[in-house]
């Protein structure tokens, strides 16, 4: 997912002081340690990397499903049938994140062989940013791809009602210098925290990427959040909107209809007052270069990499030519050596959670304070 | 590829006829009749499904490339590798519409066991629309999906280079029902198509799809003829066009850095003064849900479709809630039973090279002259 601006007020936290919290949190809850470890990276990644949407703002929503028995704490993924090659799972409900991680590292393993593999979820839960995954497939050498369908929130091209998720799309790819390809994105214009984000700060939404109850093109973020839809990346239909309609779409037919679970306007939303399990889909693919007889792949994905880099900017570019994954990766060193920004709300219901579950949130320091 | 305007003023030749003389024109060259057929076939469904840039207008550039000795006309894809999940074949510069219809038929073969598997093409040609492909995995019960790379055309987010092509990506999958999904589309915000259309008509572009030789946004086609880029799906960094620009490095990365084929700036344009083969990278892969012991998925996919179509329409809606391939299908019935509309110049290139071949091309009759 594309990161959101940084907030400038409200408060930073040492990421490794958050991690032990959010594990203490998750464990608390009767989690496995395993379990919880790869809960509490998978969200910490999400924070680090600028995604705060996926990392442990989402904690206060996962306690309540846990608590009301929507999501099993203890469960672990088994095999529900399909071949060697696309093998489906069962995640009866549990922590989203490590039933990826394990059906991920999964697929990677067998592709070492096959050359292509993939694991297919159906009962699966929210698992945070889909770059994490993929980014384990890539640094095991293979190409990682994860698409997962997710509630409803995107009209259909000419229609008005929110029919499909965000369903986004994540490729990882290894590379041999420096930087890897990590594409992480919603295949719709904008995603649901831009709106949220701007309707606080009382800033419009970009044109074209999301419509009012009427199903008319709106740049107001209230409009939005009372009726309205997002619109498929491309936006209007004149600027390619049935493409992106059409990728949330492909998402849903190779997820959450293709793994048997819950697919189209029936997935049920996070919420803090949950009234069942989303029974997502989500998909798993590793393809392993090695296994077709080629060593040389890292080196032509780092030589077309280097190309794009190089080439002329525009004269108004607002920073380098962009590699993606490259900007999170810059942002999560930064988290990692300065700590974790978070809003004053946010802290908030962090430190409210820690309260009532008697972990205590970790010591922060206000950003004003900060020379 | 989605539908272009269809020309209101130029000639309506039957389809029967164009796809006879097509034939003898492929088969001229010394094409062998298989090879020939397949070729046919996949020009008449971008001239039936309303995607003229992908249909017979190219025929005298295919002639120029088998004449240049660029294109070998007899050539027949083998295998040079890969598993038997993820088989790597090289089509030797071939046509490309047989070596696609190869390499799908053949993963679609495989997928009836396998559940999932896919060919990569290296040295490939330019192959049409790739919904040819997706479709006919679609009409075996398979879920299909194509990549390709392209020309490059396309210029990265924050750049101004043309540095990727449009990159298409082509996903079927079979319904219950009387309608496939099929997503057909450039992963470019517009087509090369759209712009040379807007030049010949003196139309502006919509915002934020292209721009101009400084990389600044521009609705001029003109300037982006000359020394501008398309934008990626998205258009703009504020509505998302990293991401599109994304989807086309990653088709790029899967296509043809993955095969060992060409990529990125690189890639040889189709001309008609053919300087080298294209090699281009392609990936066609199959699922088959039945292999996972699933026979409900096409009722689940015809469920999700009848949803969407049944979804409240917007206010100010052109026509009905959209599913990719039912625009495109309707076209279709339509060229069969009435002829193919083509423009005055596409209609001289063609007679013209009916003429130089004694091949002469099939009588047409003008649509003004329809009542």
């Amino acid at each position: 997912m594309s990161p959101l601006p940084l907030p400038t007020v409200g408060v930073r936290v040492p990421l490794q002081d958050l991690h032990a919290w959010t594990l203490a949190v998750v464990s608390s809850l009767g989690t496995p340690p395993d379990v919880a470890q790869d809960v509490a990276d998978t969200l910490m990644a999400g924070d680090a990397r600028g995604v705060a949407t996926h990392g442990t703002f989402r904690l206060p929503v996962y306690v309540a499903m846990a608590n009301a028995g929507v999501m099993d704490v203890t469960a672990r993924p088994t095999r529900a049938g399909g071949t060697e090659v696309l093998a489906v799972w069962d995640c009866h409900d549990g922590w989203g994140p490590y039933c990826g991680r394990v059906l991920m590292d999964d697929a990677v393993e067998r592709a070492a062989t096959l050359g292509m593999a993939a694991s297919l979820a159906r009962h699966a839960s929210h698992f945070g940013i889909a770059g994490w995954y993929t980014m384990r497939a890539a640094a095991q050498g293979a190409i990682g791809i994860v698409m997962a369908n997710t509630s409803p929130l995107v009209a259909p091209t000419r229609g008005r009602a929110r029919m499909l998720g965000t369903n986004p799309i994540s490729v990882a790819a290894p590379a041999a210098g420096q930087g890897r390809f990590v594409l992480d994105m919603a295949t719709s214009a904008i995603t649901w925290g831009h709106v949220l984000v701007a309707a606080r700060g009382g800033t419009s939404l970009p044109e074209g990427v999301a419509i009012d109850g009427d199903g008319r093109p709106t740049t107001d973020p209230d409009r939005v959040l009372a009726s309205g839809a997002l619109l498929g990346l491309g936006g209007l239909e004149s600027s390619g909107g049935h493409k992106g309609y059409g990728l949330a779409l492909m998402i849903d037919l190779l997820t959450g209809v293709l793994a048997g679970a819950a697919f189209g306007s029936r997935v049920i939303p996070l919420s803090s007052s949950p009234v069942g399990p989303s029974n997502l889909g989500q998909l798993f693919l590793a393809i392993d270069p090695r296994a077709l007889g080629d060593d040389g792949f890292p080196s032509r994905v780092e030589e077309l990499l280097a190309e794009l880099r190089a080439s002329p900017p525009s004269s108004d570019a607002s920073g380098p030519v962009l590699i993606h994954g490259d900007p999170e990766a810059s942002l999560e060193a930064t988290s990692r050596r300065e700590g974790i920004r978070m809003t004053y709300p946010d802290h908030a219901s962090l430190r409210a959670l820690g309260e009532r579950l008697a972990i205590p949130f970790p010591a922060v320091t206000p950003l004003e304070d900060e020379p």
